[in-house]
């Protein structure tokens, strides 16, 4: 039996990223009301620090190291946001990241972790280079490894943005958050239980990605599919923390079209004019895709991201 | 001498919208703020209802008008953003709008005034075209004529964009706010002049269309040039109400090179995540390429608007 983050944890994971994370808003907007059929509520981590939630659990691990813990640095694999979340709390705390990315990272990413001063070590673009190279530089130089999502002190410092969408708008009837490898998910359901405990957690994930769903309905974790949808940010495959928690605290995993998720990513574009990355218009997607799940409810939709190659934007927009 | 809209006017066209115009956010980025070496303060009225700022005046002066002035109709020429927000506002009364519109208008806009209930009538595209045919409407049909930016009504709901900034960030040392036909502007102008009296107002322009930069220069109304800028909602040229404010209540108008603007908006689009139109980055991007002019300051910028083809956006970024 694990021990899943309480409350106090989530509440100190808050104060701990305050000073460092910024309290996002939470934007409405009455033409995607009526076309949603309900009442949504989308707490922005695309207007986050580095562009996504990524940075609240990556800012909770650092500051919640001890000093001596802290002395030897921090590391992890990942070639995505939470790179540049762990250098940057790295950064903030004054401590070592070294972070193990693919070589065929794209550029952008690389010159956003150098730019926190992290250290890079390269590695083949297979799971297991990374989980082998990390383990190398861990046991030739020690520091404490910390995990995109399979940590709990990641999941705590990602609860915290369910903690605030529900501050903000009073019990919500819905909260919904996309999953890949389900720290965001997992933090999410744990706020809602704990803070609006009549509301149901919803995971969203893209069908071409589907295996969290496929997880929690057969009870085994199921390894993560070739990449193939444009929400590149949620190819990764759950963890046994984030699998213990989703099982325990989320309704249902909704699974969504790809035209969906490029449907939902025109609307926040065109409507409410803010800029997201596929994976982070997947929870909205999900709300378009299953309207009966949530029609009349008071819904919060969680906008995970914004990072994205804006030359690409008419290419993740056009449907089949 | 012309009698300029009072303090007492701006406040009651914040009552009178207040109900039907979004109060918009302000936001910052510590990134800009570095960029920029001074301490910008974004007002977003891309995040306005119909996706710019027009909204504001056109309510102020269709809410303005007596109810038998209003039992006639409003129309306006327009084929940008203050269509939209005139069928809108007349709709939200229960009236007609009538607008003249080019007949190679876009498409998007097209839909759009019609999904508000507006009436189109189309023209050649020509300034003579929509003056004439516009005329011809109020003769044989009559109706109130809701000049795009030429009209106190409209300055006045403008203002109101640059009170509430005031209103939320305190007294900056500077406003800037972009310039075509300089509604905006000048009501910029008077609420710098009138709720923070020590600051200076700018207008911004592209060098590519700096008939308003001429026309304050040289003290006479210059004709807009053809259209060259990317920044195409700010192809208008000044009228004598606005020439009038402008001459006395700002500063200096600002030129801008075509390259700073689509880094302005790159960076807003990067960095803040906001969908902003090619117009809407100028006066960003005056700050940029007059750095002397804010260095170290407090400075309200006013993003004007998000409405564009997210399909151009690429060839929108593209830098010679």
């Amino acid at each position: 039996m694990m021990n899943f983050p309480s409350p106090a944890d989530i509440r100190e994971a808050a104060e701990r990223i305050r000073p460092y994370a910024h309290r996002t808003p939470v934007m409405t907007s009455a033409q995607l009301n009526r076309l949603a059929g309900c009442e949504l509520h989308f707490k922005c981590e695309n207007l986050q620090r580095i562009g996504a939630f990524k940075i609240r659990g990556a800012i909770n691990a650092v500051f919640s190291l001890s000093d001596s813990e802290a002395a030897g640095g921090v590391a992890t694999h990942s070639s995505g946001n939470h790179a540049q979340a762990l250098a940057l709390a790295a950064s903030l705390r004054g401590i070592k990241a070294t972070i193990v990315m693919p070589e065929n990272a794209p550029a952008v990413k690389i010159a956003a972790v150098k730019g926190y001063g992290g250290n890079i070590i390269f590695c083949k673009p297979t799971h297991e280079a990374r989980e082998r190279t990390l383990q190398e530089f861990l046991d030739a130089s020690g520091g404490e490894l910390i995990h995109p999502y399979n940590d709990f002190r990641i999941i705590t410092g990602q609860a915290t943005a369910g903690m605030e969408l529900i501050e903000e708008i009073g019990a919500p009837d819905a909260v919904i958050a996309p999953v890949g490898g389900g720290g965001l998910l997992s933090g999410t359901s744990l706020s809602t239980t704990y803070f609006a405990p009549d509301a149901d957690t919803y995971g969203a994930e893209p069908a071409l990605a589907d295996d969290a769903y496929r997880s929690i309905r057969d009870g085994i974790i199921h390894p993560p599919l070739p990449p193939a949808t444009i929400a590149d940010g949620l190819l990764t495959g759950l963890g046994e923390k984030t699998f213990a928690v989703i099982s325990q605290h989320t309704r249902r995993i909704l699974t969504v079209e790809e035209d969906t998720i490029r449907k939902a990513m025109q609307l926040l574009m065109e409507r409410m004019k803010l800029v997201v990355e596929p994976s982070g218009a997947v929870a909205l997607a999900a709300v378009l895709q299953h309207p009966k799940e949530f029609s009349g409810k008071k819904v919060g939709v969680i906008i995970s991201g914004g990072n994205l190659d804006l030359s690409q934007i008419p290419v993740l927009l056009q449907t089949s």
